[in-house]
């Protein structure tokens, strides 16, 4: 069966992107990356994508005048590699309606808190700041407002007491390279259907099971 | 040592109230219910606090005019049994800022959802609305915006697909039954410090190792 095609949006060193690559090695992972694109040149994901043989483009967002114009760049970069589902990873520039639209239910986001809770940026030092016990990683499929729309997976940690900025993201970013190459397993697969403001996922019973007694209680952080 | 003295405020069935009853029925828990106060008669909870010979009192919040006669009635039945800490346990009246700043870290409550995410009422059923892969339940220090305040402890459960409110709500619940015990505990023995909007839990380091590899991921709901 063929695999379903990738294209990667990227702005930086490309963590995720890695996880992805890592997982796309393995013949039987049912999606490829097509292309890793780039909205600033020289940056380390780029580097990441070319030693794995992936094909990449930089898309600079200063080369284009106003938003609509640097979108159907992409848009057209990602249509030359016969992309199905785009996957930011640290993509850092906003998308207009009409590119998500464009896009819409083909285009999934990874973010690091367990949304609705702490959209935006600088999440860990918030999360810290507002005593919670729990915080994590969210893949969801990507709506015109900012870290919106149907969850695929979710991954929970626990806070610790003693835990900074630093130490909770590098635990949370653990669990973000398993959570988007899973996310992207069960989308390729066709067994996460969007249902409403909701993903509904489809699972083998035995894994019910187990996920019915998972119960975690914290009292530190 | 003396243990300290519960108030337990209710309004219906008291399941929560009965999981403070067990616990306290251990001599070497470092509390025990001092007295059961419902603003509504015949409650179940009451007859749960009366088969475990502990005092009770009805405080009507109609028979008195106005929500600080109300609460005062609350304060004088509490110091009547030298109640420490109040801890509401599906108590359903909202309390003003009067009454919360005079019990300020020394009134607790227990919250259905994964505080902030999901305040006020019908949580499970916006949790499933919204899907998200995770929910929970909280005990937190109480402050007079609703469901806000100082987070003690949290327990986490997976959502699981073909969930509904009840089935949901009957998992969060006996999740609740194991925290609000534990929360007690922490405060009982110090253990638990409101640091700025957090709080600050002592724990004991091997417990800290054993949390920082726990992850959960869950694709389903």
């Amino acid at each position: 069966m063929a695999r379903l095609k990738l294209g990667v949006l990227i702005s930086g060193r490309g963590s995720n992107l890695q996880a992805l690559i890592d997982a796309a090695a393995d013949p039987a992972f049912p999606a490829q990356i097509a292309v890793v694109i780039s909205n600033i040149a020289d940056v380390q994901g780029l580097a990441r994508a070319q030693a794995a043989g992936i094909p990449t483009a930089v898309v600079d967002h200063k080369a284009h005048d106003g938003r609509p114009a640097f979108e159907s760049a992409l848009t057209e970069a990602l249509d030359a590699h016969q992309v199905r589902l785009v996957c930011l990873a640290g993509f850092m520039r906003l998308l207009t309606k009409g590119f998500v639209d464009h896009w819409r239910d083909r285009i999934i986001n990874i973010h690091p808190s367990l949304l609705p809770a702490f959209k935006g940026l600088n999440t860990h030092e918030r999360v810290l700041d507002s005593g919670v016990k729990f915080t994590g990683c969210t893949v969801h499929f990507v709506r015109a407002e900012m870290d919106e729309g149907p969850i695929v997976v979710q991954g929970a940690i626990p806070v610790l007491s003693g835990d900074t900025p630093d130490s909770l993201g590098a635990r949370v970013l653990a669990v973000e390279h398993r959570i988007y190459p899973l996310a992207v397993k069960l989308v390729a697969e066709g067994r996460a259907r969007v249902v409403g403001n909701a993903v509904r996922v489809d699972m083998p019973d035995g894994d019910h099971d187990t996920a019915a007694q998972t119960v975690v209680i914290n009292p530190a952080g």
